[in-house]
């Protein structure tokens, strides 16, 4: 496959969803090699997409591949009931992932949480690690004693080059090297061009984790190609860079006043002309030199992040256990 | 004293420094009641601005008094020496307030750290506590046993209301009932209107603590008027609100294309001739319905967090006690 | 009431339990004064003990009033069902007290969270207020829209002496003069003489807290006579004496052996015939000196005290809100 | 080399001192094959100890190799003078160790913290990684631009066997065999059988970490032979069992009455004959059934642990890099 042209598409999102969103001009009909399909059902939004091929992907500049978000912009008010509903919708598709990739029930599972546990934001992925409910060593000590309905799952968080001074991706080489697990899953922060998907928004993709991606320092990407083994990649945005908040509000202003008052070249003069990535340039070369384009995150981030962090190991332990209920996988974590 | 009409500077800013930069027009002299002096010294900026009387109380919407703000970008770079040089700074301008108020060397003081320690940007009170060098049990326990050049000091953090169910200010109260301090130093976490003096200023104030200032909930105030005894507040920004952080860039772009271009007009139509306020408002109108209006903060928040708090704590134990070396104050915390 | 004489009792438990135990000589009847009853379910061993009049306080050394023991050896194992069971169990005897005491069903009740959540085994008070529910606020600012079921909880950690600078009992007071609660509920760690009581224990006690009891600086205690309004004592064993274990222990072997041997004397020699006091006294004579005689508590004490803190913010949840299910109580921390 | 025969040592202990104290008998002269020197200045007493060969390593069931133990009571006391003292100590016999090892200037090292972050007195190894100065990345990326006096470092915290599913010494390897380093420096919490060695003391040995040493679950060891570098070993006693501080306070009673009264045999009966492991084995008996033998730490371990860890991080920092200063290592980590 050829390289994709990163500068392109650098819109700031790690979603794919939201890349669409960019690549798709009004007036024009479907992208193709996309295909997408959208439900929504009590507060949850889930997106299906399928990059069925190179002109979709070099569309978007996403590879090819599924991917699936989750919407849940509700995720905010800490309400309980609301995370069991997310759970048990997040493991649904979590296992549709699991069939079309054929990984078999008794396959072992390697679950990679990227990130460093010291920046809050960034600490999505060993969050989730530590509480997921870890079997392989049961199965290497007592093969004979572990009950049915279980398979090996591990479960390492390898730390940012800045605090090992080892590319995550080489210690998770080395682990994989000497674990041989049959599937990675690889758990990552990422980061969004849409404030409200913050903390609100989970994606599963097939396609691994490429150079370039989540919001730490992964240069060498987990992908099949480079571990041997499938890589399903779970991340939640949990920052926005200043730039997007304000390129991104531009167009909602925009919306809302051509919806209420037609001219908007009156009220925006040029800025109203200028194409998207033009108009984000304008905005970085005015915040860049001041100090002023930082990645943000809420201030409830602390909470946000322990909630999100909770649904996902609660989903992946009943998707990946047969003997844990998918009815009540909460339960299983802390 | 006339209450201040809050509305009318409802611009979510807790530094003075930025009210006064918000309530002045281009084209007219200084607003009068508002004395204002800034100095810049290898990379610190320290402004001292003095609201002498009720005109430039109404004018700017802040309590007659004195405000230091010192303003230091660098510190985002995590360079400690620049760190003990803020601090020394910090220490020195803190001294000054003592004097101005005359608070006499063996005076008791209380340090009173708000905000709620579970989320991070709202810590900033409880880690000066914990970094407080507490003298105050000394004296009670055994007073002819304290070395010279110590006074009593003692230290709390009454938490949030959401946490504790009773006003911070009412916990405060009570603890100054009955340990009876000379002088309150209330820290807390403050929002600004500018995303790059995030984490990177401090400003003192002898005006206490008002209502609806700060970033919890902290209705009913920590004043000489309420506690009995002066009150020196010390404020850091740690949050921006998303719609401030777009209008404060509109203002970016206009003044970076007016200085490349001069016609703005031409370039941001309507949006031009609007009033910063009224600007402000469309931005809101358009954020918050849809959940974008959130108060924000730098992904890095727990390092720059706990690097503040440390120089304030330091800061303040210098400034308190004649024994602890203004020149090497970083040793004493941790 | 006369002094107790706390010399005398130095045998650094607070405990009423191990008191009593301490107190009762082989061959003599019950201690006049002293009501005791000790009931076992499924693991979990319940004794309460109603020190009747100042005969039975004399002879135990404590306080005249109702002390329940709750001993749960199985909690180490980290099973969840039998926490909830012991959530429900505690429930029901704190409710008790409640009706004992005729604490009325609206009475505004304070949460007291004794000892420094810097210091592990120390962080019990801190950590159950972390998790209480509280509700007083909601009863200030729009009583009309409490739903019923709920009455007015407020909760606090007043931190320690060597971190405030503040007697933990004058915040309390200074509190407690502000907001008006009708009951305190103070929390705290204590010191066990028995390894397999630590962090295994909980005591309820209608007596409040008193000067000496509890691992951290609390001279002044927490009682009806100093803040007007009855205090019932929660305490977990968090810690135990390096001395006792050793002494302890003797006496765990003297038992074992004479059940095997018969004599004694000739295996333990004069250490078989020292009262239980002067063997302590010798053991502690020889461990201090050399800096043995430590306050020691588990290795797993972090997830022990986190799970116990968690059975009584549960427990108290349920018994002070009847909108609280008492079946399903855990739900409601975290 | 033969199996060492552990049951016969299994007194547990992780110190090589200890286990030398336990081999050598009264009245017998020094024990073939082993080494032993011990120097006490100011506070610090350092004893190097060398096994020679196979006759002293199975008298005292350690691998031949060379091990220094650095003993300082007083690091409870929080002084950080001393503290300071105790880092430039152990940076000098641990470089004595590099150059024994004839580790060149410029080897790469990899420093691996053994242990579980969640378990206080486990957490010694996760810590020390915290503040390592990890410079390997540098050398990676940009190798001309590393100025002189440094080498290329690197720093992992593997996690346990219960929360990984895999065994650190596997983790280890997969991490050996990816980033080539030269040297592996591993820390480890160790068990004691004196309360007073708890954390208070380091040990440095040249021998690896072997099976069955340290708190944790670490079945493989790391060695030069499994690892194929060389591995240099620093622990540090975190907790001891309940049944060694009853076996070893007996002893020191012993000790105690003999120099005052003579006859010990009156006093302690045939206890006073047994054997040290005989004793212990009667000990044990009386505690493991019901729940007493437990490993215990200080009550104060968070504060000990964070001290010693700055400590050896402190040190290994001043050791591994010629341009930080040996004189004034404890800035480079907070």
């Amino acid at each position: 496959m050829k390289d994709l042209d990163l500068k392109k598409f650098d819109v700031r999102t790690d979603l794919a969803l939201e890349a669409k969103e960019l690549a798709e001009k009004p007036g024009t009909g479907p992208i193709p090699g996309i295909q997408s399909n959208t439900e929504e059902e009590d507060g949850i939004t889930v997106t299906m997409l399928h990059v069925q091929n190179e002109q979709g992907s070099q569309a978007i500049g996403r590879m090819v591949g599924h991917y699936v978000t989750i919407e849940v912009p509700g995720l905010r008010d800490g309400d309980t009931k609301l995370q069991d509903r997310v759970t048990t919708k997040f493991a649904q598709h979590f296992e549709a992932f699991l069939q079309r990739l054929q990984i078999p029930k008794t396959a072992r599972v390697l679950i990679v949480g990227l990130g460093n546990w010291n920046v809050t934001p960034d600490a999505l992925g060993p969050l989730v690690v530590e509480n997921i409910m870890v079997t392989r060593h049961f199965f290497e000590l007592m093969p004979d004693q572990v009950a049915p309905g279980y398979r090996p799952v591990s479960a390492v968080a390898p730390g940012v080059l800045g605090i090992t001074g080892i590319e995550s991706s080489e210690i998770v080489q080395g682990i994989v090297d000497r674990s041989k697990p049959d599937l990675i899953i690889a758990i990552d922060a990422l980061a969004s061009k849409a404030l409200e998907r913050v903390n609100t928004t989970i994606q599963i993709a097939d396609t691994g984790i490429h150079p370039g991606s989540g919001i730490g320092n992964k240069r060498k990407g987990l992908t099949k190609e480079i571990l041997g083994v499938p890589v399903i990649a779970i991340g939640v945005p949990t920052v926005v860079y200043a730039s997007t908040i304000v390129n991104n509000t531009f167009e909602l202003m925009r919306n809302h006043l051509e919806a209420q008052k037609g001219d908007t070249n009156q009220i925006f003069g040029l800025l109203n002309q200028m194409e998207d990535n033009e108009r984000l340039q304008l905005v970085r070369e005015v915040l860049s030199p001041i100090g002023h384009d930082l990645l943000v995150t809420p201030k409830e981030v602390d909470e946000f992040i322990e909630d999100i962090a909770n649904i996902i190991a609660s989903g992946l332990n009943a998707s990946l256990h047969e003997a844990v209920d998918s009815s009540n996988v909460a339960a299983y974590t802390h």
